[in-house]
């Protein structure tokens, strides 16, 4: 059966500041430039999650679409949309894992792969800040 | 010698409706929710084409974009723009392969790569029914 | 006070046929080109609705977006995706308004515009069929 | 002379809150949504300005594109990319102007327009929030 | 009759240079910056043109789309496409116009205006340069 | 540790001709079609460069954006951004590589990947010349 690929694309409004607490001022400014800012900013993400399964022979997926954007719905939107990364969600309080575009892919990943339907795997996640760029995990250690 | 990809889009407008006469329409709709409704719906489906091969030394070129022009105008626009799908492909025909996103990559891969110019192949086959959704076939069996 | 313009765009995926039947076949062909095709086509819509109004200096809003948002909810996603228009629309069957760019815009027009809130209006609506066509709509007569 | 008009994007990154202190936590609730939790969210920010000017005969242009590059950088970019509104701008400070589109596109007309070079004049200001929601500002009062 | 609008998008490739060689190196570096570099540059242009007429009763269009493509392949694409601006055509010859954005949506509007059919007229012409960068005319002297 | 790829996107707008000099005009007319044209021609130029590292535990970084910002800055940016690619740089000059997608990746990858920092590689390079038309090159010989 031949393998293939399906990419859902959903969206969320957050805000982040990237900051190491036990580091000075200094340093975030040198490492994080103008992320570091005191108040934080924040970002229109494009979130782009792609499956990859065998293509069903009496449905021509290789997952039930509506399956996917419920969990998506759940791991991704309710989880960020219109929040402070850092104040509103644990894993993000400053001094443990700064909200880069490469942590959510992670994070995303971990949630997302622990709720698949069988038959289908993740293969990638993609994290989008800007048109300008974006972040991926494709499940490599 | 480098191998390079080269990533053509064509565009198609056609209607389609998912049902697999055989199930009931209970089970239709559970599987295939709106996509199930009775007369069909449609889109401005996205195809991109990608093609891998060594980059010609004299042209620059891993294919002649003319030639792959040529192709994709004939095995996708020519076949699938201003079509319904089930209605005017006997592929699709209720009862056959559901005209899902995955099903026409496969389609599309079958027809683009018997067609290819030698030194080059087909690497990808992406079609997107909307911005936020899109299928991809990679060759993979 | 200042008054501002508001966009919000909703998709609709549907399915349409250009067609007169009281026209000939070839004067069909004619005028509507690969649109007159028998079975249909379809297309991933944009519609993009421009509400006006006085920015409310309590708010800093011309218009609530969760109303707005119900609203074209409602009367325009809820009516036209995974629709077939000329089969499920009374308003586009065939021999009565051919189911066009333009159509839906008046359409979408007389509608949207009969639920706004008080204190605004409704300035443009817009419908793309694809990246490269749309009609629009301005309140024109 | 022909009159023309010529549009220049930029982008920020910013987080705010929608919030009036002098209403209950319900109140803010209801009128605002999501957007008035408690600690904030964030946008990647698109800003269309359009100037409108004479076609000059000997330039060919309505309005130095350099010039008013190094006003939009210094009136939009440098003064909300990387900042929370709310609290690092005292004009939306909790209590004052809510950081909504519509504000901000008044806000950015104000600025660009004192700085204008002679022979144009400010036509429009847009501020996106993301790809499907926009407010603008055409110099109505 | 309600009146409306309808957009068509097109694309062409071409180089320019922005150069008036009655000026000196220095006021001509001075006015158009990079764009006077001697060699020229270039750009994938995207061309917008907006046309406004009643929608007929039985087609629900306000022009019909084959015509305008017409027009529009043999008037811009046809025109501009792989040419070279200042070389290619004489209009943009160094000493005449400078092919600016602005003079290319005159010089489209002129043309695109006198080939129209009856009971439509051109509303705007906009040439896209990048993304981030549009010009208009919209019929204003 | 795992890893992850970040992808960032810059511009530069370029004329170019494919031509080879030791070919008749009938051979680069039957090879290259309209890009052999005499003058020339250009595009708005977009190319993405992605980058591949383990995830840093403290910054939560593939590669300092910064960094990279700056190598794209200086050998991308500044090399191509309004250059006739045939004239002004002498890679590309008539006779030598002609200056398509694919050439102007393998040219990037190689400045690139020269000059990035440690514990990153390069993965892909893309220039995309068109909205419907791009090359990637990904390291393969």
């Amino acid at each position: 059966m031949p393998a293939a690929y399906l990419t859902r694309t959903v969206q969320f409004s957050a805000a982040h500041r990237y900051f190491r607490p036990e580091w000075s001022e200094a340093k975030n400014a040198e490492v994080f430039g103008r992320c570091a800012a005191p108040h934080g900013h924040g970002h229109t993400y494009q979130c782009m999650v792609t499956v990859r399964g065998e293509v069903d022979g009496s449905t021509g997926m290789v997952v039930n679409l509506a399956a996917l954007d419920r969990i998506l719905a759940e791991e991704v939107v309710q989880r960020f949309d219109h929040r402070h990364l850092n104040l509103d969600l644990p894993e993000y309080a400053f001094g443990r894992a700064v909200p880069t575009g490469e942590e959510l892919c992670l994070d995303i990943w971990r949630r997302v792969s622990a709720r698949l339907p069988g038959g289908c795997a993740l293969a990638t996640v993609r994290v989008q800040e800007e048109p300008a760029l974006f972040a991926e995990y494709r499940g490599e250690s």
